[in-house]
């Protein structure tokens, strides 16, 4: 009887993702270590915490600090990779697809490799100082000084993600599950990053931590393509590894310093439908550009259309796409190949 | 050396959290499953989701939903655990300690619980809505629209959080490890709840939630207190038992219906220095009135402080101290009693 509730506990735990029913589980996944934490972050001092009359208007927080989630299976063999999401979004781009299938985080874990999934600075559960709507909301400061912060609508998203050429159309073959479009849409969040500098806070997290991890390969997406850049550039220690996946941008060869990429593996890998979006054809040519400069100064990038080698339909949201994990065996594939642990 | 390679990189995870040299890594962990999804949410059509010429101001997204992250062990024997955080902070509460210590998330399931991890509405990675912001910046609305957001600076948190009487001095004996108070700090987000309404979005997606696991346990901490209550009064189908860990509130026997805890197990559990905090004290000594009127009225609920049963020192982050795994473990044991799976 007990076992009988084990198997149904098991079971009740399938059911509650929302389209499980599918697949079977997989094989039990065993971890060495697992956990959380912050890296970076800087105290704030502020007059404007608050206008509620239970919380004090002034105090001291911490913001900038990027939110750390990490798996190490048995006996790992392989370099660790860190996740780094991109616009509007959260370290839940890594995780469990919008239709219950198995999130990269997960299989590279399986695959050996520790993985590091992050929330970048002022989003997710990393802290943003909301200092400037309370000043505003006081009567203290204008509402110019309001922080541009946004959420994107699914309208928009829509062509942005290339699910289609604009809402509601799709494009043919497209992979990304639209079925379960609405698990999706609730994985989008206000936006930050406009209201922060340049290089964007999680770059010096991210070489906090790539520093603490010694042999990391840093994996972008979007809007963060070109963070893995800046964080070599501002210090290639512990750097072991890029990996953007459908980066906004990549350094400009015509503007950046290419030395800080000499000898660095580096992948840029792009999706399907690219040169008919106006917003990711003119990134593709740049990234295009990009690594062949940088090959010409001694580095060692590739840039991989994956139709090109076979692999149709893929959005902008590859690692949520229907075939995600064909995607990410690929990868680990390329990781095993290119950035190779030396016996 | 691939074997030595492997120790390495394993020791480079131990060694990337604060405080990890102390402890050997426990054994390790077999999950059956895990993932994460969100429950609930709503959509909304706004005319203000940006004032940058990037992002269009119109669009729908969805907001409300709550993130939801689990694990099951193999063979789980017991009921899932909901663990539900409180101001100011998110699922990271029940994560790594801020000093480098299992937290409760990972020791529930080595004690063979499925255990589910949410982020409020409006917090962490459950999206809030920043219309309002963006209508008073584009002039659309008066700055009296603006959301009561707030933040809270550590010096009014340190006494909330009962570290001490008031910043910075500790109470004797109190047991959170503020050597790595910094990582703690880190932890904590801006918290728009002032802005939401009565029950709390989360309310709903707690009830959806329930009812998806079908037998859940509701942990609640502080501010999200009366959110199992709540919960329960909505909705009593799925709910197995309510754990509020130093709720912030009670129902109140005076005014509220006690009939949805009829035959309900509740545990209310609080630390140390209650008598001595004006904030804490007649909380308490509402949760007893109301612990004492729902078992007159046929309820099965508890009340515990944790000096009387001879665990002292602890702050409001119980389960963060230095002795967490301790409650923990008394606390299974309670679970294990009271909410017996039945062979």
């Amino acid at each position: 009887m007990r076992r009988a509730l084990a198997l149904c506990l098991t079971a009740f735990a399938v059911s509650v993702s929302p389209a499980s029913a599918a697949d079977a589980p997989p094989a039990p996944l065993t971890l060495s270590l697992q956990g959380s934490f912050f890296v970076g972050g800087r105290d704030v001092s502020s007059e404007t915490l608050s206008t509620l009359p239970a919380y004090p208007a002034s105090g001291t927080v911490t913001v900038d600090q990027i939110y750390v989630r990490y798996q190490v299976p048995v006996s790992p063999a392989r370099p660790p990779l860190v996740f780094i999401h991109g616009c509007c979004l959260t370290g839940k781009t890594w995780e469990t697809t919008p239709d219950g299938r198995m999130g990269w985080d997960e299989y590279f874990v399986r695959r050996g490799f520790p993985v590091y999934v992050i929330d970048q600075s002022w989003r997710g559960r990393s802290a943003g100082n909301v200092s400037t709507i309370n000043a505003a909301k006081a009567g203290k400061a204008e509402t110019g000084s309001l922080p541009p912060v946004f959420s994107v609508g699914r309208e928009a998203a829509w062509a942005i993600f290339r699910f289609g050429p604009e809402f509601p159309k799709t494009f043919p073959g497209m992979q990304f599950p639209l079925e379960a479009q609405g698990e999706f849409w609730k994985q989008m969040v206000p936006d930050w990053s406009a209201a922060l500098p340049t290089p964007n806070p999680t770059v010096t997290g991210l070489s906090e931590l790539a520093k603490r991890l010694k042999s990391a390969v840093l994996v972008s997406h979007s809007q963060s393509g070109i963070y893995p850049f800046q964080t070599a550039a501002l210090d290639r220690n512990g750097i072991r590894a890029i990996v953007a996946i459908e980066p906004a941008a990549c350094p400009d060869p015509a503007k950046d310093d290419l030395a800080p990429y000499k000898e660095l593996p580096i992948l840029v890998l792009f999706g399907d439908y690219v040169d008919q979006s106006a917003r990711w054809a003119p990134r593709l040519k740049l990234c295009r550009a990009f690594v062949a400069a940088a090959n010409a100064a001694g580095g060692r990038a590739e840039l991989i259309l994956l139709p090109e080698i076979g692999i149709h339909g893929n959005s902008h949201m590859l690692m949520q796409d229907k075939n995600s994990l064909d995607i990410a065996d690929w990868l680990a594939g390329w990781l095993d190949k290119r950035v190779p642990v030396k016996d």
